[in-house]
């Protein structure tokens, strides 16, 4: 496997981390880290020499480097190098600014099964269609704009500005549906996971055992996340409107409701549940108290 | 100490688990859920006849019930207990609706001394002066609204809104601060605690020992988190523009840069790091396929 | 469902919460608890009055109580609620005394499959007499008391004394196998969700959506852990003394030998590896000296 | 900074990622690592023609390699490469052997104060003192002996043997009287993270930030671990017979006990706390049925 990635950046480590996974007798061949192309000029120049097309207006340097794909561009390096630099409004490609997005809100619904969107305002799409569909629309009311300072797995900070608007308008509207449909303690250990598994996979341990074993776990908690969330896209907002699961939810609202409830919840457990839990505080500060 | 919480909601917790952690001889009263007067009528007719007055218009039953202090506005019950329904506009107090925001965005600095925001713009003010500051200027820019469903301890869900600029404009530069100011490894173990945290205080442990164990963690990360944020408001959206800590920072831009870094990293060091990473995963590889 | 746990203890909470969790409508009796039998001369009173018979000699209190089943013998209360005492010689039933235990070891094998023990000396057993069988010849071997004080989920400490032979040498003869045949970080998630799936099944949620979500994680770790281990009891001791896992083993004798590896591994590859985790140590001890 | 570590062990990441951390500056010198000493042939000769003294019988190759210190003798290598095989009797150094220890145990009072051993049977010894001592009689009761196999952080499993007779009674006993001083969320908190802090010290990160913060967790609950532990050594086991804190025990008997406990406890409390811990359980049980 041969790559472009420099020996600065996680993609190196991502790429190489997933070859050697897959074909443990791969070889792998980083120019930029292994030769001594270190600058780009050094680069231009090899390229030049061997005949190799670059797309890059030589004469005219970027002001920061770009990665795209289906899910996000990423924009890094250059003037962004210093994270007290505001992005210039220019360098944005998938998403309008505030001002230029329209004053008119958007409201959409898309529907989930099993924790994985299949139909937007009621039509079924692949996912990557999906992705294309919210992008778009996210990105005309300026959804999706991130620029933060990260740190990679080789040990150094780095900041990055990212557009993803399909995928935030996904990751809230996801959550909003496992509010009706998870459990209370699913909740809480997916919460507690959570971290770890973003950085495997930040860190390029997508075809790790540990990230497979988690996955597990994960795609077992969304078999219920099943129904319809209601979002309104306005002026980089991403506002929950509703969340429907008519078979899914355990959301009861017979229980919760501060009217009369019919007994459904009988109001005196509550002291037992309370005084119970106080029990060891109660201890705790008996013995502060005696020590002082 | 008696209280007017109802049997149903997080309050009795906390209040009581409080209460008893700091005096563990105190007895509770809680007429809601220990008298019979389970239903709001109940109550006003008990008032009445007690002659106690009571700051409700009878005759006209509101929509929600309502919570304020400094930090936030609650809403929950009525219209609400239905997470398919979206808030009418005339609930929200604290925050001005997206469109009735100004189309001009309102630049602020935030500066932080040991994790702490203490002046505005330059200024310094005490802590509750700049949660009044940042809840009216972020109110006016359609900051800060919260719309979800929440699990409470005594284990129903339940829909609740809220209004909280000056803490959403707060926890969003703290992070920003953290980000060039915190080592990667203590970023991850807060983030890994956090939502334990969390629940802790939300489910009423704030006196407990456990709290405030994790508390001396957090407080000893803070000690660094020195500096200034920049942070954009415009219509519901909190921006950070930039963040700069003169003594506290640990983003090394002459390490990062993708140009000419005067040795300052040694890029086949990479490979190494990579190998000897990878070295477990074709391990784990070389059992699936001799498996097969 | 009538029980006749005592509302002290963690029995009527394993009870109950499996029962509403396998029936919501179930009705729980529970007499101990919820009547005025509260101390045991009303109860032997009440029994002796309807007719019960009690397999318990009036007029000789014993010093503790007790619970047994196919796992565990297990005792408390009495002379054992202070837990300055050492408990009796005569209490313990499965187990010899190390004094009594035989001086010469017994060696064994115990073979496992996807993490569970098929097979004792090369012999397949139905899991319960796998059990019973290690219970027997460990109690021989004065193995698998345990002592400890522990903490109810109803709020309160209690002192506990157990006998669990064979339990003790699965436990220990399990983890030797996963030794040989589990990915680092697979053990690492395994040992950082131990506690808490633990935790889960002593407070009585083995029904719980959040134990099952574990349990998926654990089974799906458990399908390498195929081999035999070889284990000596000896005087109270486990000791491991052979592990082999002929088609799932990724211990490597040729990576890890200090003798030549034939170029297997590539030592300077360490240099790379512990500068670039050096890196973040090195910026924050920067930190350290520049603001001294 | 010079070593003499190979560039397969943990060692070598410990000594340097500590170094690094306390001076970035260092350069480190490993030869085994960087120079082309291979093999210990090489190695040899080398010695040699530079007239370098090696303590080392040439001619005869140990079986394995050891290290030893205060706190422990450490095995590896040679015949211990293959983990089916059984050290040999001969190996061990500091402790003797189940057959070789005396019939009749003996019984030791070890003192905490603030979760640090400070005397033994009522005598006070500086730390250094107290290892010493536990090491040896711990020794000559068998106690001690480890056998197993660990997962390198530079990627690869190896097998390794120890003797830690003086750690093996400490971390027992400490444990026991943490179990009558530790508030039940306060162990919890500690157990989660227990596993995460020795990774980071196996590691070598006992110079990193993120070690530091767990210290002041651990720390800051140490405060109550003051009393006294009874133990008992046996045959190569550690038995705990007593634990007592006279001012910092949360134990408290009046409430746990089975007899009369004149009200400390009210039972019925226990009938609220378990329908409230149940009311999930019985949503999530009645989503299943439904939805079969």
């Amino acid at each position: 496997m041969a790559h472009g990635a420099t020996g600065k950046g996680n993609d190196q480590v991502r790429f190489e981390l997933s070859a050697y996974a897959i074909d443990p007798k791969i070889k792998v061949i980083a120019p930029w880290r292994d030769w001594d192309l270190l600058s780009r000029e050094k680069l231009l120049k090899y390229a030049k020499e061997k005949g190799i097309p670059v797309d890059f207006k030589s004469g005219k340097k970027p002001p920061y480097s770009m990665d795209a794909n289906l899910l996000h561009v990423s924009y890094e390096g250059g003037l962004l190098e210093d994270p007290s630099n505001q992005p210039q409004d220019e360098m944005w490609r998938m998403t309008r600014s505030i001002n230029e997005a329209p004053e008119k809100p958007t409201n959409l619904s898309i529907e989930f099964s099993k924790g994985d969107p299949i139909a937007v305002n009621g039509k079924r799409y692949k996912p990557s269609q999906i992705i294309e569909k919210l992008n778009k629309i996210g990105g005309t009311h300026a959804v999706g704009r991130l620029d933060f300072v990260e740190n990679r797995f080789i040990g150094m900070k780095s900041r990055g500005c990212y557009e993803t608007p399909g995928g935030t308008i996904l990751i809230k509207s996801h959550r909003a549906l496992e509010s009706i449909t998870l459990d209370r303690e699913v909740v809480a250990l997916k919460d507690d996971l959570m971290p770890r598994y973003a950085r495997l996979i930040y860190n390029g341990y997508w075809f790790s055992p540990e990230r497979l074993l988690i996955q597990k776990l994960i795609d077992e908690s969304q078999l219920h996340v099943n129904g319809v969330v209601k979002v309104r896209l306005h002026k980089g907002n991403v506002i929950i409107i509703g969340r429907e699961s008519k078979k899914s939810s355990i959301f009861d609202h017979q229980i919760s409701t501060f009217e009369d409830d019919k007994g459904k919840y009988k109001q005196s457990d509550a002291e037992g549940f309370i005084k119970l839990h106080a029990l060891r505080l109660m201890k705790n500060s008996k013995r502060l108290r005696s020590n002082h």
